[in-house]
């Protein structure tokens, strides 16, 4: 069992920490908001001052943070992380930032000798509570393998796909592909039924042909198609807009960094922004059928 | 066993008419290429001098013809099939049609007495000479109950979507949203590749997560994953770039003709486009990402 | 001076009928609107039964109706006003219709030895009013010429930009560039908005630079940049934001008719589509910058 | 007369800084290209050994670079311009960069009482050496106005458009939409043209209705229509599809820097990525228009 750091307690990174105190773990637990911290001590895990004091002594740091500069924030700088952890310690950054941002960190890291992996998740909130997320990991396969029974406490599948950073592009590849293939069957669904089918017709029809993907299998933006979808219940929970259109925006720096051309990623990605403006950007992803269909 | 008049022997007519004939029905066939009708005798069909020929005295007549004026020119008018057919007759439509096209000669059937169902086809060339193709039927319930037998001898999978013009309205939904699909995946294989990933490990990964697809698991738009692809294999075979482009102008029609928005639909539309501009016309539809991507 | 028959008496085709008889023509007149038809009397015109009465004997016959189905409706099939007409008759269509619509109606009047061009028109309700219009017409020089005395007094520009049809083809290649450049004007100054600029100063700005535009210079779409453009007056009057939504539709299928790919306008049009769903098809199509921006 | 440094000396530095000499002023040059100094100084220039010996006893600093990393490269940091420069200098810098790198540079200046005003500019090379540019300027009005000699020895038209990196975001608005408007001028030409229409009739029409622009009045896309145009010599000249791409992405960044929707903008950035995938990055960006044209 080891001694884990875990910064950043929300919505994914709680139900992660618990998941690992439940494996046994030693987690020392440190965010911004105390109610995180109190909900984390709850399940087992110990309060920590700050980041530093969490991670000192730390075998595994693990974070989980919103964006790019709070991760370069915690590890980078005088005051980083990084300044004062130990040689031997792992760190295994979740959160799902830009894989520039990514690439820094870790060169950072191994620059003082520290191993770092990139390993974002898939799986949403309902994978973390349940450890059954998928981790898209970027790094030396060495770091992986010590990372391993932390991760598999966490989570189901590990894809290790390529040096740091990678990880953060796979995962950007991924969520771009899934926000355009929702919003297009979204469209293809309001068509549909503005020709009077019926759209559970169309969609069970659809997720069984050449169009099949995990909108019309698990997750249909239409109200009514699955019902533990978000788009039947007026579309809370689930992958929030917002958080689509941020991913969106961090693929189209990816591309921009490289010269690549994404015509249909980053025309989803301002539907999303369309989407937000609308007002739904708390809504789950989904919504942005709204966009095109009326009554939903 | 049912008489049978069958026109339109073409990549997919041929074989689906060879697989009628193989189940025991009599097929009499018409087509305007000669050798084509000359394969479907060798199959066993009877050749007829044109298509009232071929229905005279026919139980079902099914068409499989490139384009709604082909369809309209068949059965309209006062030389058309429909002002001869008995009203016993069963009419089966299986070409990829305008809905407003289908609609009009279904009117058009039912004003005279005569049965008819718009079923257009998904699977391919493969699907049409394995007899495995997925029927998607608009039109009553008791036209699909008679065609069944018929249907059976050629495909696996009857969708039945709705009233006439249905079929014509989900087989545009399911393309539209696979051509935007393959699209999207392209690009977010390229964006993977331009920053240093495997495209198969990427693929393997995006095949089962969120953004899996027909695309990620079958018919991967990257040379070298699906070793029987049409991208292993330079693009050749499939289902042409120029026949997407097609039924995406097929469904754009259909979104003008009721005031839907489909903006990622056009869009793809715009890049199956753009690829023909190219010169790639006639290669597989996966070859779009030539657009996006170096060196494929 | 001409005898003249007038159908079609909408918000263009009033004021237009109106400046015939104002010019000294004899002008009989048909809409199926009766307040229509008696706002014309009032002007001077007289009032016809129907279509085919009020283009008895008449010299030149002018349509201004909203779609390709009713121009083709008025003047084909046995009913149609070119079986009727003297072949010393002069037709001229002022509607915006389909290129293939026109070139259809054209052809069949041709066959009748009928002289016809196509002259849709730009300017708006304003220009029709005073007499300002421009007229962008396609068919015969000979024709054309027939036709000036006539045009010019409804209008100021003539424009001669092909044989039948082009008219069409060219108003519709000026109204998906209009439309376009009005969005992403919007979108240009909704994201100097968004960064704090003066939409007035950054308007000034572009209206003299290479982003210059009718948008800019005219018609800005930002609330209070023109006094007295649509934007400035809640978006009523002007060009309503279907009649664009049309008018990009003809484009597109324009485009597919000859195998044309045109992304920006495509897209265009499906914001439009968009804005008509947020409940503003009977707004000025400057409105569309509602998609983008907030508070306006 | 002022003690100017200037830094870089590409396309548009090397004209701008000759022509300050020419005003009479005192100009030392420094680039580290140099066959670029050496021109300089056989236009009056003196050569500096460097960024900072140029800058020694400079009143005012213009740089003129080619990105956002070169300017903070320039500035900030231990060895940066402003750590040694008198609080009495004036700093201008006439790059094309980030808005927010713009404002960084610039909070970094007055937190040492530097003056400095971010001025981009249009009007290209011919204007660079005509000294006609047009300068689109961000920072406080005093520093503006004591920059006025000078950008008067180089431009014609001064554009005062808000604070700090107000510049720098008016430019992008600027070029955004003048990339959109020249590519959907193609698309319009290109559909016209594809109908049989003569593009410089078309062309002719469209720059005076409401459709008209930059495009139609100067720079036509389509090559015989501007005898001047880049398009009527190869598309070579002008202004690079890969300088057009380069502002597209700073105006992509900009936009999702505030939650901006910038759907034809983004879509705009993708058509000058796939010419330039096409091989035509270094042509006129006008040539964007070979997407969608057949033979130009």
């Amino acid at each position: 069992m080891s001694r884990i750091a875990f910064i950043g307690l929300g919505n994914m990174g709680g139900p992660m920490a618990a998941n690992l105190v439940k494996a046994g773990h030693a987690v020392r637990v440190f965010d911004l908001v105390p109610a995180a911290v109190d909900a984390a001590v709850a399940a087992g895990a110990h309060a920590a001052a700050n980041a530093a004091d969490a991670a000192t002594g730390a075998e595994v740091v693990i974070s989980m943070l919103p964006a790019s500069r709070h991760v370069e924030r915690l590890y980078l700088g005088d005051d980083g992380l990084l300044a004062t952890l130990s040689p031997d310690a792992l760190v295994i950054d979740s959160s799902t930032i830009a894989p520039a941002s990514a690439k820094k960190v870790a060169e950072s890291a191994a620059a003082r000798g520290v191993a770092m992996i990139d390993a974002p998740v898939s799986g949403g909130t309902a994978g973390a509570a349940a450890g059954t997320l998928t981790f898209i990991v970027g790094g030396e396969a060495q770091a992986l393998e010590r990372a391993l029974p932390v991760l598999q406490a966490m989570g189901k599948n590990i894809f290790h796909v390529g040096a740091s950073g990678a990880g953060q592009v796979a995962k950007l590849c991924n969520n771009m592909a899934l926000g355009a293939i929702m919003a297009v069957t979204g469209e293809a669904i309001a068509l549909g039924v503005a020709h009077g089918l019926d759209p559970n017709v169309l969609s069970q029809m659809m997720a069984v042909s050449t169009s099949r993907s995990w909108a019309t299998e698990v997750c249909n933006p239409w109200p009514g198609v699955h019902a533990n979808a978000p788009a039947s219940r007026g579309y809370t929970g689930g992958f929030g807009n917002d958080l689509m259109l941020k991913d969106l925006g961090l693929a189209a720096e990816a591309a921009m960094g490289v010269g690549a051309s994404i015509p249909l990623g980053e025309l989803a990605r301002n539907l999303y922004a369309m989407n937000s403006r609308a007002g739904n950007g708390g809504l789950d992803f989904s919504s942005v059928v709204k966009l095109v269909a009326k009554d939903v």
